[in-house]
């Protein structure tokens, strides 16, 4: 087993146990909330998010209970986004990470408000931190930009607009800066707020370039694989966007050339780390979630 | 006019500038969902949440900037509660305020996407107040707390299941105090955070006390509305909750006793209210919010 594997899959098992121990518990009213909550967010994903914020937090010495809060409130962000993306008025979809969609388990209403609470619950934790005031405040921001209009909101918005028509690869590419790169990116820039001081400028320009990059990589990367991929590796529908003819960097440039342009993103996030100047034992993990990102099949 | 509705009305005005010239503008990407958030937002409501932080926010002498920021903040969680409040797989409402509900104007998606992306630029309204960073991280927890689980979404998620069922008076208690009393509540505490210093804990408490009466009378009267108003004075569909057989302070103590409800509770506050022992210039908008709550007739 490589080295990254083994972080990653050690971090993973982490997350979900501080996880399983920090969402509502689902013996508390309102418990079937809670239980809904409990099953959006437990066992499931890949964690690239939390990967992250533990993965930059190296950079600066971070507290770790810190990055626990922190990468809670960035995968509760995701986890709320896909069950609402799921729901029938978006995606309509039936199976997400192998399993039920939250909708599909507890209705539609349920899964309304299990993605309207974990929101909410996400900006909670960042107030959990044990962290300076200065801190978290600075995470409140990146992490409320991240996930609103100007964000994860917006870039959903744009897409949804551009269902079934054209969109030029420009505007695609700010589509999903926005969509997924938003929240990539400050899962990528919270980690460095957990250390004793507030971050150098110099720290968080090469990480904001560094996770603009992983980010786009990663959109390229799923556009390849809902063509490439079968839905039983994939654990959700492969070959949606085909069929709802959406627009998509394969659709734009065709496979290769996306192969090529996933390859030129991460070259210029590694670039961006290594313009730190960090020890390697710093940087490693940063490094090794770039290239994951360039060879998942799932 | 009386003194109270002109600067009710004064504060109403001023609100709606404030957030005619703070929400994202319509005329910039992603501009549909920012057309559909003003939408939501604008002209609409009796904007009590906000009318609570200016009138709790006169005990502290508060800067009137950060006022606005957290007014606007009460008032997109609460805005954003509606639009999926109102959604088919909800209570599926065609009027709300006397105009289309947001998913009728806009569509189911956008509809979601207009709440989600409410609920994250309220906690970045937080983060713009000019306040010192440990006010702000008191803020963006208390209103974490009101939105979430255990409170605003956590009592809709009560109701959702109460629906059809018996509910005892207290669990009908409960309920509200988690779906509108939390957020009433928080309104009027986070008012206190925008002077000059952190408040006081025996100011904290009684504005604590006040406001939790005041949220409890606001929804035993939003009962009682539900069965004598007209439709057309209350701007939304006036009978619905006999019509879905749902559990009411009406149903359980039928109109008179729940008007005595009502009255006991709003002495409550206004003795809570007393025991700060501040000037009446000071605690008077508390007083008449406290009031006008009860004699409101839509």
């Amino acid at each position: 087993m490589s080295d990254f594997k083994q972080w990653s899959e050690e971090r993973a098992r982490h997350f979900e146990v501080v996880a399983y121990d920090t969402l509502p518990p689902d013996n508390k009213l309102p418990w079937k909330l809670h239980e809904a909550m409990r099953y959006a967010v437990l066992d499931g994903g890949k964690r690239i998010r939390p990967l992250l914020v533990y993965a930059s937090g190296l950079l600066v010495d971070a507290n770790e209970r810190a990055l626990d809060r922190i990468a809670l409130a960035v995968e509760y962000i995701h986890s709320y986004s896909l069950v609402h993306d799921d729901m029938p008025c978006m995606d309509n979809d039936t199976l997400r990470r192998g399993k039920l969609t939250t909708h599909k388990k507890y209705g539609e209403a349920m899964a309304m408000l299990t993605g309207d609470a974990l929101q909410a619950q996400a900006f909670f934790e960042l107030t959990q931190t044990g962290l300076t005031s200065e801190q978290t405040v600075a995470l409140v921001k990146l992490l409320s930009s991240a996930a609103g209009p100007a964000g994860m909101c917006g870039g959903q918005a744009v897409d949804l607009l551009a269902a079934h028509s054209d969109l030029t690869l420009s505007m695609l590419t700010t589509m999903h800066r926005m969509k997924t790169g938003a929240m990539i990116r400050a899962s990528a820039l919270m980690g460095l707020y957990a250390g004793q001081t507030m971050p150098e400028p110099a720290l968080i320009g090469a990480i904001a370039n560094y996770s603009a990059c992983v980010g786009l990589a990663f959109q390229v990367i799923d556009d390849i694989l809902d063509v490439t991929a079968e839905t039983e590796v994939l654990g959700k529908t492969a070959g949606k966007d085909a069929a709802n003819e959406k627009p998509t960097f394969v659709s734009h440039l065709g496979l290769e050339k996306a192969r090529e342009m996933a390859h030129s993103q991460i070259e210029i996030a590694l670039d961006s780390l290594a313009s730190i100047g960090a020890s390697k034992e710093k940087t490693v993990r940063l490094e090794e979630i770039a290239r994951y990102v360039l060879s998942r099949d799932h």
